[in-house]
């Protein structure tokens, strides 16, 4: 095992009028530190906050901003970012700093505030995400998950009712969670009447723009018992990269990064996924859970979307994807979203998911995608 | 020792029309591979990339662009920020990425393509490192200085023309570096009479905007001997914060984030400042130099601008600050500063410094700063 974790705490997401993130990471870090009542903060080494963008708060220096609103200065604290990806950055910032051995206890976490800008604004700030060609040409990211669709539906026959089962089975699962964004049920019919946004994407093919905080702590292994029985173990980790521009790729239906992220992180845990039951992976769009579950070994090349078709990654299926509602449901707050797909994971290695619980689930794989695939960090969790 | 630098490279400083910030890390990488010619690119694990901000080229991700430009794409690429500190925290998560053992090899890249917008958008681009109530009051990073200089002066009597000496010596020193954005000396009139930004701060007191890029390799030391027979050792590092709002600071004319910075790095390195003949410190305007130099401990506290005004911080003075010319000459491209600075300790410490080589100096202290004095990252050299 390379860290454990001994807490974590989740923001409501959602529209969160009002709130600026420095209040939703607040809120984050009050159910995180609860968990943990032995835990002083002035234990706490270091601070790693993933955010992806500026532009929404007009804010740089989220470490600083973190750090000093609930009273860590003058440690350290350090801004990551992969755009989307930035959640698990921090997680790796933290869990590299612990293993360095330069602190004992490091905390994590990822803040987005998305719904007090405009939808252009939102728009533009995340097309910064993309090579300037592209930029310039108008690839927006529907769009460019369309064409990763579009590319898959042709190479292997996926459909778009596969992609809306997708969506159905996470707002089923977003609909057991307390703390999800979309709460609301739906059926095949409404994925496929609604507006489309970029063919064959439909807007229930795509998640949400939301708020949102998460956090974690990150424990050197040998100290976890001060604070708690039931840590989760970090077994393996790893972070991959492909091409900005999609005009360099040699087949835009396969995640390449996220493939070799996910192998690497498995052969540092010297596992295979067959022990993994529940996986929360960046569900972005719909297609990209199909993606994602291919380049995570559960499908083969080709075959993800009849994962879903068979029903085998509904809760207690083959194997459990997005419990939590993934992206497409719990919420999409940018550089939250790697620390909410940890803090799922935390609760359900814990036996602590309520409606929504894998049952013996020993085993979790995280895997959050910033860009277009262009950067991935996968993390494989045990008890 | 923490970690060996066995090679590092510097683009050109200064407004470098029509290129990118991407074409300005590849001037500086280029110069860095030349260094190492056994080292071949694929035995670089990671690599980490500080950027200031995402305005200046509509461009976030620069861990993936810096990645793709040179070929290291599927290696893990990762951008950090903390202001203009942004470069020194690339080089400490380098080094903490070896320190891990997650690899041997890591790249640490800076880069800042500012010169290409206006006067206005870099202002508000920077004034996203404050914090927002004070954001939104006008506090401009010259006006929060000028804010420091002169509660400097009321409490301990330092003077406009000390702060002039310190732009004159840096200014000289720069005349020394074929690669520094200012090459032209001046003198104490020039800096008194040039127009007054932010009383006591003048033209000449305050950094320039600048466009440019450095690089290091950082390898874990057992292995440094195999690329270079004059690698640098990393012997201390750390990273302290203080609060964004200045209004929560008990004195403005004390960097108490440096202070501990510096404290702790020197702890780490088990050595005391009287060993460092050479200190890169954060002089984005004149009166960070003496902040800075009392911060260090290289004068006591509020005699800051005695060592100016006394010479001793000149080239082969008592301590050599800055003899790269510094921000202030050498140039200020935000996110490349902090390995801007490395890459000069690269030269002294090797003994190819050229005309501004400081002599005899076994040891070197580097200081970054993010926001006003915000997060700093201090790393201790030696040869």
């Amino acid at each position: 095992m390379l860290v454990s974790i001994i807490s974590a705490g989740m923001s409501k997401m959602g529209k969160r009028d009002n709130l600026s993130s420095r209040e939703l990471f607040a809120e984050a870090y009050l159910e995180c530190m609860q968990r943990v009542p032995n835990l002083d903060r002035k234990e706490i080494g270091a601070v790693y906050v993933g955010s992806q963008s500026e532009i929404y708060e007009h804010q740089i220096m989220y470490g600083n901003m973190v750090a000093e609103t609930v009273g860590l200065v003058p440690k350290a604290a350090i801004r990551v970012e992969g755009c989307a990806a930035a959640g698990a950055i921090a997680l790796r910032s933290a869990i590299i700093d612990v293993m360095s051995g330069l602190h004992d206890i490091v905390l994590a976490v990822g803040i987005e505030k998305m719904t007090a800008q405009s939808t252009e604004i939102v728009t533009d700030a995340l097309m910064a995400a993309s090579e300037p060609l592209e930029q310039i040409n108008g690839l927006t990211f529907p769009s460019i998950y369309a064409m990763m669709a579009v590319e898959h539906m042709h190479r292997y026959g996926s459909t778009i009712e596969d992609f809306a089962k997708v969506a159905v089975k996470n707002h089923l699962n977003g609909s057991l969670n307390p703390k999800a964004h979309l709460q609301k049920q739906i059926s095949i019919a409404d994925v496929l009447s609604s507006k489309v946004v970029a063919w064959p994407l439909k807007l229930y093919d795509c998640s949400p723009i939301s708020d949102g905080s998460a956090v974690a702590v990150v424990c050197k292994p040998e100290l976890a018992t001060k604070y708690t029985d039931s840590a989760i173990q970090v077994l393996g980790m790893a972070a991959a990269t492909d091409t900005l521009g999609l005009y360099n790729r040699k087949d835009l239906s396969w995640p390449n990064a996220a493939a070799i992220a996910c192998t690497e992180a498995c052969k540092i845990a010297k596992m295979d996924l067959t022990k993994v039951k529940i996986a929360e992976v960046h569900d972005a769009f719909t297609i990209n859970e199909i993606l994602l579950s291919e380049a995570a070994g559960f499908a083969e090349k080709g075959k993800g979307h009849l994962l879903i078709r068979e029903g085998e990654t509904s809760i207690n299926g083959k194997i459990s994807i997005n419990p939590s509602g993934g992206l497409k449901a719990r919420g999409h707050p940018t550089g939250a979203t790697g620390l909410a797909q940890v803090y799922e994971i935390f609760l359900q290695l814990r036996g602590e998911a309520g409606k929504r619980q894998v049952s013996q689930a020993d085993y979790a794989l995280a895997l959050n995608e910033g860009g277009s695939d262009a950067v991935v960090v996968s993390h494989v969790f045990g008890r």
